[in-house]
């Protein structure tokens, strides 16, 4: 009985190690994002405006949509869950659902009218995001969108250095942005939920490979659908068409 | 305004109304499906045994495991869905997650070494049950499943006074009926909270009609899985093949 | 080589043996449906009226709705198919698509406005088909859903007597009973592939338990299907409410 | 009647003027993804050697996989198909199974051991393609994949020029280039089938919109796949770590 307990303690310490590890490699790749995204060093050396801000927003309403919905997919179909992971699935759908709301109404803070105005289709990056999550949580290791969450639930400490130029440049309060601050309040509790199911749950190199492969390949999706944002406004302020032609007079 | 407010009243109202017509049709069904339950009758009279208790419990362990899995599929896959109600499959799934898990405990603690025994394949009319609700929560309209939480959530005061008889007869303390005990006690929670979300998203003749089919039909589903259970118990108790055979000397 | 070739070759025998066996379990099986089926003992009695006809066709309408798409599925979800029963799948789901118009036409040829009339809600025993076809066709092992096949390809010799009468009764022409006579040549063919793909792909006990207990399954499905649309049938000229009054008429 | 059928002729007229303006879109399309692939170029430049090939061969196995499936899913979960696009779906479906095969076939033919040799996960961009296909077949308008189709089963006039580069390096027959040669064949007649599916049943300008969308998006995310195969291919040949490595002497 011992010999046991101690073998699973010893599993935990060698997950927590490898954890470890994938935060490494996460930070390293965020080095990459953020170095690399032109949106990004655009909004860094503070030249944000209210319709790059409202482009980025209403594309994060389209993905943040369908996160609930991939999340309890996960539960839904993976085989053999353990009943701890299963049960976080579907406690973390639930607390998801409806986050898109919180981006609506940060874009109405910036003065569109969200009420009469319909939602732009998905930009095509934001498409291909959308459609791998969904992609990620129904085929494969059940375990594997625990790489989405990883950095999705835990990516403050990265961005919330660009929130505070957004927040500064556009003089928006807190309430004007719940998505990002309401939300990370929310998610400083995921983050250790889902690294806690990843210490629990992990068994196999497999499980840990799939885990990475997800976390980046998810954010180097995400960090196109910054690329595709960017472009949107670079194609908008540019006076081409564009679906958020509507944004135009945002600034005034 | 008030006149909105007062509409809004007056929408639940009508809704509650409703509600206790759908509540009188299914005491109906249950009245019918007591009188006409060869397995029901045969247990009110007293004539339970440990072989039938288990058979019973190894059916329920099957439409249970799926439970969790076919509430959240609605959220996962239902359009245009109220928050609210997004957040309550999401939520109930969570609550129902390893609930067939009772259903196993309680076999063990009829003397069946549940650990060392391959649960038999279920049986013809449970596997149906468990067809339909998957097609009830991922076609058709999203609040028709709701239907069935209404009958199942609540069957408690129609079932309680046949448990009483199983209790007495096989003489079991109330952790070993945890499938029945435990569940009543969280169910009562839910039956409030299947109830609320009727009374609150119903909108249309449709819905109510679709509502009461799925709570027709799924208890009729139910009332075949006890005939399918009764049918096997004969058998094994007759000396024919049975995949149950490995309870005969559950009684001895 | 030549002892691999033997080996294929014994197991083709042993196969077709088995599928004898099958044969014969099913041909009891049928006696029984035609013998304890009520609609079917009044359609031999040549008690048939168009009504009763219509309602059937209505029902049959519902479930061959969905028998391409489900039969597709097989091949869409399947883990590690054959290329050939994989193929044989969507070939199979080619052919039948659409095959739900010729159940319409035959009844339009009753004398139904079948345009102008909406295509009544399918019959609860109905749909409880319908479910069990997509759970067989989704989940679990892929083969079984030949069980399914293996009789509705193929029940021809066991209803053609009794559509014999129907034509006779209700003074019909092959034309004007579209959905068995024609189908009847459609699907001497595909009873044939039903059966070279059972005999070619079927490995283990366990392919022959599932496709044996989907076979039985979905037969007595359709037993209750056709229950149910008796007992429609006879709600109908007993004068009580029915989704099918607007057949009232149609024998006069 | 004779207005009705005009009307019709005039509709296909003007669907016929519309896919030549998609043609239009598509051949820029390629003009650019052909001027800016580092791949493409590469192999233009006559520089293309059977490593490189082998991992454009593995990662093409890997979406064709998925090809028929996604393909008949299509068909499966499609709301008010007419019934000759849903034949085309699973016909379709058909004649795409297996066709994975003929790039394994290709890969043999290099000199890879194939059948004693794991088939490496795909690249990032290749499973994004894979999951982007999915996505577009399941949800959202059921024509859209028409627009992936439009390119897939008519790129030979784009890439014929570079496949003869390849032939004439790597020195191989049209029997050791089956999934290109063979293929180029069966797919002349399904690339009249597509716009004859097109031309027929596209109706609104959402719907043209929607082909027009999926069309871009999966051949930039082709274009993607190849990027990721040319970036595996050098890191390959500059000695870094690569799934590949076991193609390193294929050259030798």
């Amino acid at each position: 009985m011992e010999t046991l307990e101690r073998t699973k303690d010893e599993l935990l310490a060698i997950n927590t190690q490898k954890l470890n590890n994938l935060q490494a490699i996460l930070d390293k790749k965020w080095e990459d994002v953020i170095a690399n995204s032109k949106m990004l060093q655009h909004i860094i050396a503070g030249k944000i405006d209210k319709r790059l801000f409202a482009i980025y927003m209403y594309e994060t309403y389209h993905y943040t949509f369908h996160n609930a919905r991939n999340q309890a997919l996960v539960g839904v179909v993976g085989k053999d869950l353990p009943v701890q992971y299963m049960k976080f699935c579907f406690e973390h759908a639930e607390e998801e659902t409806g986050h898109e709301l919180m981006a609506l109404h940060d874009i109405r803070e910036l003065g569109v009218d969200v009420k009469n105005t319909a939602i732009p289709a998905p930009l095509m990056n934001t498409e291909i995001l959308i459609a791998y999550l969904y992609w990620v949580s129904s085929k494969g290791n059940p375990l594997q969108r625990l790489g989405y969450s990883f950095w999705a639930e835990n990516c403050y400490s990265y961005i919330n250095p660009i929130i505070e130029v957004v927040k500064e440049k556009l003089q928006l309060k807190d309430t004007q942005l719940t998505f990002f601050i309401a939300h990370s309040n929310i998610d400083e509790d995921h983050a250790k939920e889902v690294q806690d199911m990843i210490v629990r749950h992990v068994k196999t190199d497999k499980d840990w490979e799939d885990i990475k492969t997800v976390m980046l390949t998810s954010l180097t999706l995400q960090e196109r659908l910054l690329d595709g944002a960017f472009e949107e406004y670079n194609n908008l302020i540019s006076g081409n068409e564009s679906r958020y032609n509507f944004l135009s007079n945002l600034d005034d």
